[in-house]
């Protein structure tokens, strides 16, 4: 059975200074969890209740009774299983072929919606800048469907990332050149910006091709939201030529 | 000054039934507001709080109490601007160009951001079949980002219009044909499914061309969210020959 002092500190990993003090993320619903299990992702405590505990791909099962799980989710509706698990170390940047940057996103649907994105293709490195909203956000896990696992997500200073990079650095911007019309490289640093703001002044500086998305209506629409332009470029850049 | 009857009436409008019974839905914040006052749709009441009247384009403004707005909104926090319009009367389907068909989509966000792609690629006419959320749902409204305004949109039976439809019907499949590698047509009537279920049975045995989206990863990642892989299709479909 789980104690009071485990719930308490699972409790405590809805909040970003929690997790960066222990070390420590939680997921939700037996999919993502033994996706987790079976990934390069370390196990600290493995909860579920006595309905859902032969799910799990795992021995060491704490049980926990519904109503102590509605207490430490983070769900409307919690699906019976929550694994808490260690934040891994950064791994060292090596960038090859295509990276994507993000200049402070901050809405954790959008960070989610992302991963899943590079997930899908074939984008193995996120490099995300400070003010990006953190991926171990427990909303910004549901929404990446276990994508988690195969993505390497790097939190740094997006500037030096950037000067220090040897690959050309394409950014997404509202008055870019048309993606159609542009000979977009093999390679490269795609860098997507803030939701209200897009990419900042000093990212712009670096951004060696402005990418735009052709618009077809009348023009009205005053831009797209981050995440679906994303998918349009990735699927623009992985085109076959 | 808003009477208790017309709070009565706004609150009651966060429900389906009393938006159908009443023939009214309500949109939130000061730039969809007056995107809709600046519309063909018509409005039935229109309320702000002292502070933000002066930034409505419209003369006939009701004041409202920040705790009164505060428990009709829909929002955690409410805007100071709130417009309640008339449901247009559904318009005659008039299908040429590329048309835009939901089967059964159920999340709020993703119609929402799918209305707000159909604007952005100049998709004029969106169909829903009678099983998608309805688009003057509050949070499908706050996605919309104005959008609504631009595309006409019907609820009808799905299959009864694709089977009279004359355009070629192509659907988005997982299992479906690479969409770098087919003639897609000029037109056409585009159908995407439901989140977990993909496109219904029914409707599957009537599409002519099944468009799936290459995947460039190892192939973990089990779907892309309908609301990306729309933005992806529409920016396929759009592209230049």
């Amino acid at each position: 059975m789980v104690s009071k002092n485990q719930l308490k500190l699972i409790k405590s990993l809805h909040q970003k200074k929690y997790r960066n003090l222990h070390g420590l993320f939680f997921v939700e619903g037996i999919k993502t969890v033994n996706e987790l299990l079976n990934s390069s992702f370390k196990p600290h405590l493995i909860l579920a209740t006595a309905l859902e505990r032969n799910r799990l791909e795992y021995d060491d099962v704490l049980e926990v009774t519904e109503p102590d799980l509605k207490n430490i989710s983070a769900l409307h509706t919690p699906s019976g299983v929550l694994g808490v698990f260690e934040i891994p170390r950064q791994a060292e940047t090596d960038f090859k072929g295509w990276v994507l940057a993000l200049d402070s996103v901050q809405d954790p649907g959008n960070l989610g919606t992302i991963i899943r994105l590079c997930d899908w293709f074939g984008i193995p490195q996120l490099i995300c800048s400070k003010g990006t909203v953190d991926c171990y956000n427990p909303k910004v896990l549901q929404a990446t469907m276990g994508s988690i696992t195969r993505v390497i997500i790097h939190y740094t200073d997006l500037q030096t990332v950037i000067e220090t990079a040897t690959l050309p650095v394409c950014g997404a911007f509202m008055d870019g050149e048309d993606m159609h019309h542009m000979d977009l490289p093999q390679e490269g640093i795609l860098v997507m910006g803030n939701e209200a703001n897009g990419i900042s002044g000093t990212i712009e500086k670096l951004v060696s091709q402005k990418v735009g998305i052709p618009q077809f209506g009348e023009g009205h629409t005053e831009s797209l939201n981050v995440a679906t332009a994303t998918a349009i470029l990735l699927s623009e850049i992985r085109r076959p030529k």
